[in-house]
């Protein structure tokens, strides 16, 4: 087994350079711009953890852990483009420096790249690799369009909103170890497992990122405390909040959406979110969630030294460390 | 092997309902949208026509003929937005009706699903369905590129233009056979001469389609005579008349570009079209292309009673009666 470092080494020997044909330049300068900016690569080093925690060799996994990077940057571009964001990871978005149309052209073509690498590994693993891969993709796309949905809507249910994160941002995760099992040599119910790890931990990732926006240190978290609260984002506080609310909790939850004075609104949204239980329901939710990611990590049939890669890094991910 | 009704039977006793999800429906009724619009299916039609040539059953090919469906309505979807297009086939585009977010997510999802359906087949086609498809994919994003840099540019070559509209357009007609010819048992040789035969053929449609736009009959080719004259558009006819030219003519083509007389403009560079050569370079081009496909067909090893649909087929695509 490779070592976390050794890994990102692997990775960023093969895919740090431009992988994108030149020409015609208009297309592949957007490609290569995003796919440049330095990033975590989570998504691909978990790939490649899940093919070494069952005895496979990174190396063989190394196309479609870049194939779920490139696939990862498509959906920034285009949810970029849908969100009519001009800045990503501190530098110009896609569209913004390119234009919509090389945007728009620009993502599709990265999302062919993805499933050309993530095909480019030995054919018995290809009809695995793309029935998992596009069940994700499809999720993907149905939890943006459950995101832009909810923007219009006030009356979005817990459920409805862990379902969206779940599709949203979370089931690439659990895609990305269940693939690297795969080509690992997992069984079946060994993917079961280490998917639902994956997603599970995406899960309690994403609320207590949610938590972090309002309640963690400025320093700590790297940017505005209380973003999306002057944002009105829909949040997990934000929905449990809401659907905790009492009649006049309620009112004053509505009559502060429209509250010109930012810190007024930060303290007093706050101060709701801690009333309706809705901030200690978020830590709750997201260590419970947590813990299940964790047991579904203990049931895999490998020994405790081939589990304790993955065990690491979803510590490091809870703790921001990573 | 089935008769073309009953092909098409085949494909529209499957397809011809909604075949996506219902929900989102913000998602989904976008896709259900263009998908239903009245078509001739000639691409699922050309897929399984290659399947049955040898000798394979085109039921097996179905889910791969309706990939390549949903594929080039994608195209059509992202296309219409970056071309800022009202109207498709008589109804207006997706973005139109349920705006460009809707539009490009749309286009995502319908991408997924295209490679869902590809490889919903048996799992010994899928690396070569694949290979195939993804290459197609990817000239065909690099001659939509390729078709709007060549907007901002007047000296277009005839090479230049002919790649683009290989890629935009005719690799997805060989692409189309090819996928059908894996499926139907052929031969490594067999399946580049018929992707041969398609390529061909669509670059003689495409540069026919060209010259009836301008030198047609407006009954017969259905719409106003001279539409991409009007439009500046570049065509076979115009980046060859430009090319053979004279300094005078170029100067008098560069002044029409501008000409707010449309009766005026078209006859004029109807003129120009004639004068340079290119109006009967055209005919010829496309002549020579559909013959070359003719000879790409002969030579596939499979007896004359199975090439004989397929060679009907190209007969009334070449003859507008398909």
């Amino acid at each position: 087994m490779h070592s976390l470092s050794a890994l990102n080494a692997l990775y960023n020997e093969k895919f740090s350079v431009d992988n994108f044909h030149q020409n015609p330049t208009g297309l592949y300068k957007p490609v290569n711009h995003i796919m440049n900016i330095p990033g975590k690569r989570i998504r691909p080093l978990l790939l490649l953890m899940g093919c070494e925690m069952f005895g496979g060799d990174a190396k063989q996994a190394l196309n479609p852990s870049f194939a779920v990077e490139v696939f990862h940057n498509f959906t920034l571009v285009h949810d970029d483009i849908m969100d009519n964001a001009d800045i990503r990871r501190g530098v110009p978005t896609v569209h913004k420096l390119y234009g919509t149309n090389a945007g728009i052209l620009a993502g599709d073509v990265m999302l062919a790249f993805a499933y050309r690498y993530l095909t480019d590994v030995a054919p018995q693993y290809v009809p695995s690799l793309i029935t998992i891969f596009n069940k994700t993709a499809i999720e993907i796309f149905e939890g943006q369009q459950m995101d832009m949905d909810f923007e219009k809507r006030n009356d979005v249910t817990e459920g409805e909103y862990l379902k969206m994160i779940e599709f949203k941002t979370s089931v690439l995760l659990g895609c990305c170890l269940q693939l690297g099992a795969v080509i690992g040599g997992a069984g079946a119910e060994d993917q079961k497992l280490i998917y639902e790890f994956g997603l599970k931990l995406g899960l309690s990732f994403q609320i207590k990122d949610d938590y972090l926006d309002t309640f963690g240190e400025a320093e700590k978290v790297g940017k505005r405390i209380g973003g999306d609260i002057i944002q009105n984002k829909k949040t997990y506080l934000y929905v449990t909040a809401f659907n905790n609310a009492n009649a006049a909790q309620k009112a004053q939850f509505t009559s502060l959406l429209t509250e010109a004075d930012e810190e007024k609104k930060i303290k007093e949204v706050k101060q709701l979110f801690e009333a309706t239980g809705a901030r200690q329901q978020a830590l709750d939710k997201s260590d419970e969630l947590y813990n299940v990611a964790l047991q579904s990590l203990q049931k895999i049939s490998v020994g405790e030294e081939n589990k304790k890669p993955l065990a690491e890094m979803a510590q490091k991910i809870n703790n921001r460390e990573f």
